[in-house]
């Protein structure tokens, strides 16, 4: 029976049960992490012999005759070029390979545009006013701690089943110039697994704005993540938005901090050509160039686009049952209340989780206390602030399987619990 | 005899002598490079084992737990931090250690400046009006090239025997408080080879300026790169300005760039502990943190800091006679106009060579005809402006030493016409 069909005296009942439940497992002293989508150590094994591909100086140099231990080459070395061009679907010359991280790309992206401005517009943002950027949400708490670290103000977009509201995108950026980008992650979005349908990515393509610098955050940070099977097809924006003349909008990222190892991965930027070259021109006084040697790794280790997709397959054979298992849990536990919704993603790294309104912080805190770290509630939200106080990010990734399942199950019970807690209020 | 003692008619014959000598080097088509401080492959090769130090799973764990391939450590491993902090001698709570780039850690401190202000002051440079810095000269032409795209106004101070004119800095930033910094390399200068004396550095340690957002950005490139026997000894400005609680105003770079590898090295910065608080709080808005493995990478293969001073010293049999044979010929050949004089470094990558008012852009256009890539007169100075037009940035440590030999003989021919044309104007 759900608990909305139940009497009062049911629900107390329930509620005196569960207690005893939650109780017990406090004593347990649990010391487990859902917080963030770490790999697990089985994954990060599957890529340890990369670490001893480079032996001789010949396998250092590049078809080009570089030599990766050496000063040179800013924007990437050829072959890392092809490899994640043909990863994006882009051309080699609309693409710069970077360091590790591309949350440093995206920051550094609108750090330059705060500093120098676009190409071309040349006002810098940190002389406009106030600007502020869409951020479909729930979304990932690091677009929005970049926002709100470089003082830009965030509003909040409904992220629908296809993508972000594109009715509210467009009437919202045809008459605010001040409003100058939005947050999106089009594949298996952080939290919801929302996979963007083409007509959005379309409208994405040939979105009018009032600003003249608007910038389409497109983080593919998932772009070949599947859980099942083939990874979804979809749309290519920057060649959609070539044909509307708006590729100087599209700043796509990627890395392989989730195909290859979270702290050395390779990250990468696809954007227009002009905007390569006029990116190339800040980045060539910012520093002497990333780590041509750990792209030369990822070359040899993965060799094509192929290898990275054999490689995703390992790893979802990992992790896909993980997701099977809090979907599961859920299904038998969550249901029952009659009030809780969860996604059920085809890829990515989270499970979202919708709890009644107003329970999501009270979840988060028993969970605390019950020694099981679970990302903040109100992360997925800009300012962390959850209008409806019910959303939570589940990342079942990193523990052992055995872990899950108890990490799970005490999820499942505070749910219950903060439920009960507001039905017999 | 010295062309400063030569009759009309004498230097006429030398000038036509030399012409001859030009037109047939000319006709060999040399395809040479001593334009930037770049390892020989020599030297490259001396670090190639470090890249197949890490194997197992068990070589990527920190003494604290913590595992190099996943997310973490925003501010470098613990094994890192002592290797560098006994590096820089400083606390390892005075240290982060980035990426590979500490141009990128100069470009970035710089640039947090301009976005937030310093932590305590809070008013962003970007909001300043016109900010300024102090460039002694000559110096780094990377160091200028962050000044000049942030838009920060230059200002040369004259660089000294024992370090930058300090009557002249401490006079300026009296009063000024729009002047926000200095660059410096306090050993072995880029390009002179200058060794800061403890006087300067206890100068620097107690200055009074008029900004209270201050930043002596001191870039301590070479602080183990001497070419002949130990480093020289120098006081240490962080221990010093903490005397006069003037911590927050320094800010120390290093890196392995030309210890390891220079596109695969690691970077660090050395600050006041309440400097470094403030920088991690915002480099964990804009990264997952640097590359762990490589860190790991470098302690696992140097051990220590006696490891790192054992590979300098292979560094310096092998580039200390290509600076000896520079200054060989610069003896033979310039000692005779009577007009030249040339930097005896005792560490550092390059020699700095002045010739006669007017001369210096002469110079470089002649070897760039011959096809040897020299640094651009005017390099050494900020806006490319070398009031004189005499400086020169000679870089002798990438080519083979019989390619080192033709390409300075080319260079003082050069120095010789330059000189002869003023001479028989």
């Amino acid at each position: 029976m759900k608990y909305t069909e139940m009497t009062s005296e049911e629900l107390k009942a329930e509620k005196a049960q569960l207690k005893k439940e939650y109780e017990i497992l406090k004593s347990r002293h649990l010391d487990l992490n859902m917080a963030r989508g770490v790999l697990s150590v089985e994954q990060l094994n599957l890529t340890q012999d990369m670490l001893g591909v480079l032996k001789t100086q010949d396998d250092c140099i590049t078809e080009n005759g570089t030599d990766c231990r050496n000063y040179g080459l800013l924007d990437g070395i050829p072959e890392a070029k092809k490899l994640f061009a043909e990863m994006l679907d882009v051309d080699d010359d609309e693409l710069i390979v970077g360091g590790n991280s591309s949350l440093n790309m995206m920051y550094d992206t609108l750090a330059r545009h705060m500093i120098y401005g676009r190409d071309g517009v040349n006002k810098p943002w940190a002389t406009q006013g106030e600007i502020k950027f869409l951020c479909p949400v729930p979304g990932y708490d690091r677009h929005f701690a970049i926002c709100e670290s470089l003082g830009i103000k965030m509003i909040n977009v409904p992220l629908n089943e296809d993508g972000p509201d594109m009715d509210e995108v467009e009437r919202l950026v045809a008459s605010d110039a001040s409003i100058k980008g939005i947050w999106c992650v089009p594949k298996y979005s952080n939290p919801t697994g929302t996979v963007y349908s083409d007509e959005t990515i379309h409208r994405f393509a040939k979105l009018k704005t009032k600003a003249d610098d608007f910038c389409i955050m497109w983080d593919n940070a998932y772009i070949v993540h599947s859980l099942y099977g083939e990874s979804a097809k979809q749309m290519n924006l920057l060649k959609e938005a070539e044909k509307f003349e708006n590729e100087n909008t599209v700043y796509e990222f990627a890395s392989t901090s989730k195909i290859s190892f979270p702290g050395s991965g390779v990250a990468v930027l696809a954007t227009s050509k002009a905007n390569i070259e006029s990116i190339k021109k800040h980045i060539s006084v910012q520093t002497i160039g990333a780590d041509k040697l750990n792209q030369m790794r990822h070359v040899r280790y993965f060799g094509s686009l192929n290898g990275i997709l054999e490689q995703m397959k390992r790893h979802s054979a990992i992790i896909a049952p993980k997701f099977k298992l809090v979907d599961e849990l859920f299904e038998k536990e969550l249901s029952k209340t009659g009030l809780c919704t969860w996604s059920k993603p085809e890829g990515g790294y989270f499970v979202s989780l919708n709890v009644p309104c107003g329970c999501a912080s009270v979840v988060y805190s028993k969970m605390c206390d019950l020694g099981v770290k679970l990302t903040p509630a109100g992360a997925t939200y800009p300012y962390h602030n959850d209008p409806t106080n019910s959303n939570l990010r589940v990342a079942p990734t990193f523990p052992p399987i055995d872990e899950l399942e108890i990490a799970t199950k005490a999820l499942c019970l505070c749910v219950k619990l903060a439920t009960l807690d507001i039905l017999t209020k």
